[in-house]
């Protein structure tokens, strides 16, 4: 399938705030444009149209070819962009082959990457007399409804559109799977001079042909600067994962956001930033050793969180890739073992306890099981293992990485080693004991 | 698809050997007949129509109804088995369904599973007026090659089959996969007095219509004790997996198959052994720890050989689990955890040597990297670590559970316990470098 993307427009109202073209405008280190691009793509999409009007040679010099982003993008141009967005896409007719199906986008709409996911998959229940519309019935969470392109819906039918209308109870979202029904209302609608895209959607919506397919998630047409501010809060905000232990989820993920924000704008990879925080896990191993606990566990928590960032722009940038997650595994693995072995030795050459050994070898047995047992499940199952659901009441163990990070801290904070390792190794050979106990019933 | 097996016959030459019918003769831990129910359970047939004759009332009493082995078995007895095996085979056209492809087996022959997996697999590819034969070309590794069926073959087409065929270059395997032709060609068979089954296979292969499939791997018919024997050895071979690192290959799986041939014939399971080669690294760490090197090296690498009998007791009974999996990689890390924990222990308490705390931490660290970076990579990619294929030159080191423990072994029996752990750091940490750097390539 291929994808339409409407990029002719002026965005007269971003002007002041921004010196580039709007579908160029850079929003946490992606230009609106190629940030469609690159969420279709995951989306499975690799053919892109791109209808140009205002700042064709911009875009096209921008884009180019789409070779960079692994796609293929040929580009449309329409003169009479002024004229109004149905022109634009009737552009397409041009790029048309006949009897397929295809999706239109504005380039200037941000949508959370699972609503994309979930639209672009109901692509095969459209008939080709059809075209389905993205809409959102939440009205309260809706950005600048004022703006908005309504719609008077009766289950899953549009019946009619515009942005004047008083009777309406959803919103248009700017995303469609059209087929070439699409084309022939255009070529009515453009005729007769009507040339929003609206229009030729009213004329399939009187025959009852646009389907409704409800978003469930976040999304903002960024027209003025408050568009780009919600945004930035919607794709940010996206970017908590459900995997989260507690501590990640009411403390961690909310710093690391604001991290992920600054960094975002500049080129720094995902794998730098896991390495990033390797370094500054090893500097707290450093200041553990050399009997500065405070800073050690400072600079643990600070690496902690900094252990967010990396995935947070991999998910925002499009730059997810299995080594970095690899990569991530074992450089905290070896992070974590720094640490405690820098506790250890604190504590042993403070104090020449001979119960350092036992103790420490404890807790570096320990903290591999958690993610070795998840990993070996998800091996032999093909499902990934959901503390959540399998660890019962010990699911609040602070045995993941977020928890155990913490003792450390706490642990350096108060001056509290021994206790900060005793309490690890005890949680975490208990959560393995639970584990190998839970998965008993869940793997026979 | 459901299977047929002829298990109609008397079996005199085993008689002298076991006091049972020959389908229920046990080898290995399972009966003949039950391991050709459980292997084709493992190729996805749930369905069993057992053909029975001499031994009717034993053979179904000991099988019941299939519910035991998780499938559904009906039987039909043949009161004139004496006569020959077609006439057994054509019992079935009592159960026949209209237009279905079934499987053929003979009760007393045994098959490497891998055999087995592959010819069912070709089912899908044989037409209404054919059958598929499974044949051996590999004439001089057959067992009792005087008493097998020969075929004379004509690429993949059967055209003639007989005992005593002189010109063949191919034998019978006693495996078909069958349709309605073969009923058909039984009923002028058994009707003109010609009672074996390759009597109706000859009719079928005048016509071209016997395709053959070239089996790979070994098997047998137990006829007599020599047959009983092969078969043993056969299926003792087939436990060796690609999967085995090199101490395992040369030396471990040698001596663990032995124990296997012992146990098997016990109801010990799977986890039970994993549990007992646990309790017997425990021991061996305990050995380390109060100066006794030499009986804690010879029970680690006895503990070593155990670790492999498990998973063989599993797949010769098909006991396989994911749970046994998960069971045996959590308790193998804790067994090598005390093993170093011990022989830590005894050079400290030997020595009070500072040096004991880092090495000890850092095999403590090393030991699960390996199979923490093969989980993680499983379980992002969907295909398992090879590390023939990835770990390029480093495929030799020993830092595979096999060959860590040879190298623990060897520390304990010449008494050099530091040298061995620091031997064991630097590879481990080696191997995981080099993996690290290997599959960036391979992963992105």
């Amino acid at each position: 399938m291929r994808a339409v993307i409407l990029a002719a427009g002026g965005g007269k109202r971003l002007w002041p705030y921004f010196s580039r073209p709007k579908p160029l405008v850079s929003l946490l280190g992606l230009s609106l444009i190629e940030r469609n691009v690159l969420a279709l793509r995951e989306c499975g999409i690799k053919e892109f149209v791109i209808i140009t009007g205002c700042y064709s040679g911009e875009i096209q010099n921008y884009l180019g070819s789409g070779s960079k982003f692994g796609v293929n993008i040929t580009y449309l141009h329409n003169p009479n962009w002024e004229l109004g967005n149905g022109v634009s896409a009737y552009m397409f007719r041009k790029g048309y082959r006949q009897g397929e199906t295809f999706v239109i986008i504005m380039a200037d709409h941000v949508f959370e990457l699972k609503i994309l996911k979930a639209f672009v998959s109901e692509a095969q229940n459209i008939k080709q007399d059809e075209i389905l519309l993205a809409a959102d019935r939440c009205l309260k969470s809706i950005h600048d409804l004022a703006e908005c392109t309504k719609i008077k819906a009766e289950q899953n039918l549009a019946v009619k559109l515009g942005k004047s209308l008083h009777d309406f109870n959803a919103v248009d979202c700017g995303l469609f799977i059209c087929t070439g029904a699409v084309l022939e209302a255009l070529s009515k609608t453009v005729s007769q001079g009507r040339y929003t895209f609206t229009d030729a959607v009213n004329v399939l919506a009187e025959q009852r042909k646009v389907k409704l397919h409800y978003v469930k998630g976040a999304w903002c047409d960024v027209d003025d600067f408050s568009g780009y501010k919600k945004a930035e809060k919607i794709l940010l905000k996206s970017l908590v994962t459900s995997k989260d232990g507690f501590v990640s989820r009411v403390f961690n993920r909310k710093v690391s956001i604001q991290m992920t924000k600054l960094l975002a704008r500049t080129n720094i990879t995902p794998n730098q930033i896991t390495f990033l925080s390797f370094l500054i896990s090893a500097a707290s191993a450093v200041f553990f050793a050399v009997v500065h606990p405070l800073y050690g566990g400072l600079l643990t928590q600070f690496s902690s969180i900094l252990d967010g960032v990396d995935g947070e722009i991999a998910r925002l940038k499009f730059l997810k890739s299995n080594y970095g997650a690899l990569f991530d595994s074992v450089l905290d693995r070896y992070a974590d073992f720094l640490i405690v072995i820098g506790m250890a030795y604190s504590w042993y050459s403070q104090t020449s306890n001979p119960m350092v050994l036992p103790v420490c070898a404890a807790v570096l047995t320990g903290i591999p099981m958690s993610m070795l047992l998840k990993e070996k499940f998800h091996a032999l199952t093909g499902r990934p293992f959901i503390p959540e659901a399998y660890d019962g009441i010990f699911r609040y163990l602070p045995a993941n990485r977020d928890g155990r990070l913490i003792i450390v801290m706490l642990g350096g904070i108060f001056n509290l080693i021994p206790a900060a390792l005793i309490c690890l190794a005890a949680i975490t050979h208990l959560q393995t004991l639970v584990r190998l106990y839970n998965t008993r019933k869940l793997m026979f």
